[in-house]
């Protein structure tokens, strides 16, 4: 074992409450609430049905874990598996910038399913979640551009981190965080390939992610060993899925760096990969007072990575592709000012206005975008008016990036809105769960998080 | 979608037990019976318990699929995850050369699994097993050997061969193929670096692999999609986890080339790159009279993947490592005149003459059987006696192999030998369950094959 994996695995086994700065406790806690808020926003959309039916058809009839959309129990496995799912779908889950890892999706799930099933209490599963984004953060650097390039990292770093934070939970020390690296690691999945076709892949990718890393944990705490050294090995994650590793990441600043406070929200309801330019032509139809009908065409200076993500949806055929189609984010913020939930699903496919523009928006490579990323989002559009001027707009922190975050009122707000979405809470529900995250560090029984609403709603 | 993905889809979609030869029928009732033996040999042994643990914690109390181990009862999940980690354990699966995949560890648990879960027949389970193995061994022949360098193959194209196998029995179209072999692939993981450690992943491999594969399998018939190119787009398996993938393998004589009858029966109880070299100085040694105290050295001339493999074991510390360990193998050979599971569990780590016998092997690289490699795995053995003479050893079709195979006899001793090592049935019991494997074409129940040993005593 390396120095960087071995630092590592020091590190968690040894990471404690009372280390936490207070900064990184309530970072949790929002970041948390905006989870809770993506996986209820899913409830009866496809494939997250199937999901439901698959875990009731082999598991248990009950259990003490809850599965978030339907209210019902099953054992810890399929509740990290379904809540895992959920909680993607709306594409509102957050982001962490370098390691282009969506660490909430695939951490919470697993450390709620099996906090629950171990009784554990609001303040460990905060620790166990710090232990999982940092640990993910870290290897989805560590792992690389390269990576990215093929795989899902939320996908294949995800399994590790939410291993890592059930691995918290069961007070794992060193040895046994080495085994269960080994353990995920050797189950990490997950390709770009599905993109293509606008598959079901992404909900299978966060749902196994997040069960498959909870299953290393509990059989390695009853024995599992496993490779020492998944992660630099010569037979290990790096050798056979990046061509960029740098082992430094794995333990860079452990202990004063958080790396879980650099986390973006996400603010539209779409790719990330749209978001500095959807923000930047905010800023500039804002700064320059212009409606759609006076934009002729948008070019996006972009990154690499969001021309291999988006490249792929020329015309989207539903509405998980137009989340990853960069001209109808861009519609959408031109036609209507905001590209979130109910713009997607009204609009995004029948709104001819979005189409056309759509059409008039193209993706270029710049160096200056791509060299800061994945540490930095830039946003560069070049809009030609429909007069022939061409006008520029900027932005170098994307709403909900850490230097421009959402604060907890309007933390609130997008989770009321994600629950009215779906219909899954009612308002005071939504309230009665706000509250009860905000005291998250205080709570002795996570069985309120995720029990029937009708429970939800006589107890708050 | 590719020619050649889509002539395999083609020919899964319209595969049917009538079109099968009865060389294919009766080889799948032998492959079968072998299965059974290795996953019955593993009662008892570390990690097996832990799975069954595990079954018993996240899975339902009873369910229609058996555990054959401890003839519980689960969910079809559980049934494939516990017999996928159990008939790989001892060593004596089933593999099949040129794609370096061990079919049956992966194939079999998922769909005899399966077929118990939805009330199949014998009929049945053979042409799902036949899918599996065919489609399985065509697309580790397409991933290649630069796949097999980092990736355990069995591990992730073994997901793919059980999700084919379950996808067969549940009638699937070309479409839902098409789909399957996607979620399949975008959650095909398995990497090598555990055998550095004697880790557990091995069984951590298969276990998964044939349920992720059933769990794809119940998830396209819900209705969930997968990337139509996994295997051959640009995001897709090979553009990231092989550097010398050839798709016209995946379409080879698909209903003239039946490659399941090209699979080896293990007749040593070791890693299948150990057995070329186990055969030739068996050879040599049977042929010069030799005794172990005779010979000063061995050196045994192999294919790459054989080093990459083996290469790691000096001393073995565990029995698993001890059958990673080429000169422990040749010293038992040599010694005891066999490898099988008792010499392995008595004599590998104790008898000093092994450990000293050992250290007189080494293995170089031999242009010849590289070159032929992994089409045909030849044995040639360089043997120096004490008195200084030098010998050389050599088959090329070693013992089991499809043109040197074990007749029915032979594979019911090796059944009966498995079963009595751990003990799982006594031999009455055995008696039972070839009986019903000669019949598995005639059976209607499958529940039979798995149920608890007293059951199958009053049955018998």
């Amino acid at each position: 074992m390396s120095q960087h994996t071995q630092a590592l695995t020091e590190f968690l086994a040894n990471l404690h409450y009372e280390q936490l700065p207070e900064a990184v406790i309530s970072r949790t806690e929002d970041l948390f609430l905006d989870w809770l808020g993506s996986a209820l926003a899913s409830q009866a959309s496809h494939p997250i049905p199937l999901f439901e039916r698959y875990a009731a058809k082999m598991g248990p009839a009950s259990g003490p874990a809850g599965i978030l959309v339907n209210g019902t129990s099953s054992s810890a496995y399929f509740a990290a598996l379904v809540n895992g799912a959920s909680s993607h779908l709306v594409e509102q889950d957050d982001l962490h910038n370098s390691s282009v890892l969506h660490p909430a999706t695939v951490v919470f799930p697993a450390v709620l399913a099996a906090a629950q099933d171990l009784g554990k209490t609001g303040r460990e599963l905060i620790v166990a979640a710090v232990a999982g984004y940092e640990a993910g953060i870290r290897i989805g650097e560590f792992l690389g551009r390269s990576h990215y390039r093929i795989f899902h990292t939320t996908a294949t770093v995800g399994t590790l981190a939410a291993a890592v934070g059930v691995g918290k939970l069961m007070g794992f020390n060193q040895e046994q965080f080495t085994d269960v690296l080994g353990s995920a690691g050797t189950q990490a999945a997950g390709l770009w390939e599905f993109l293509r076709d606008a598959a079901d892949s992404k909900q299978l990718h966060t749902a196994k992610a997040a069960a498959d890393g909870l299953l290393a944990a509990y059989l390695t705490a009853e024995g599992l060993s496993g490779a020492k050294n998944i992660l630099e090995g010569e037979q290990g994650m790096a050798a056979g899925m990046s061509s960029d590793a740098n082992p430094a990441c794995l333990s860079d600043r452990l202990g004063s760096r958080w790396a879980l406070t650099e986390t973006s929200f996400k603010f539209h309801a779409s790719c990330r990969h749209t978001h500095p330019a959807a923000d930047a032509l905010l800023e500039l139809m804002q700064r320059e007072q212009l409606r759609a009908q006076d934009i002729a065409s948008v070019t996006t200076r972009v990154h690499q990575g969001a021309i291999d993500v988006l490249g792929r949806v020329r015309v989207p055929q539903t509405v998980h592709q137009a989340k990853f189609s960069m001209g109808t984010v861009l519609g959408l913020i031109a036609v209507y000012g905001k590209a979130g939930l109910p713009e997607f699903h009204q609009h995004s496919l029948t709104d001819p206005r979005i189409a056309d523009f759509c059409s008039r928006v193209c993706m270029v490579l710049d160096e200056e975008v791509d060299g800061a990323y994945p540490q930095r989002w830039l946003g560069r559009v070049e809009v030609t008016t429909v007069q022939g001027r061409t006008l520029r707009g900027r932005i170098d922190e994307p709403k909900g990036d850490p230097g421009n975050t959402l604060s907890r009122a309007e933390l609130e707000d997008k989770f009321r809105r994600l629950l009215a979405f779906s219909g899954a809470r009612n308002d005071a529900q939504a309230t009665g769960l706000i509250g009860r995250v905000w005291q998250l560090r205080h709570l002795d029984d996570l069985g309120v998080l995720t029990r029937l609403p009708a429970s939800v709603e006589n107890a708050s």
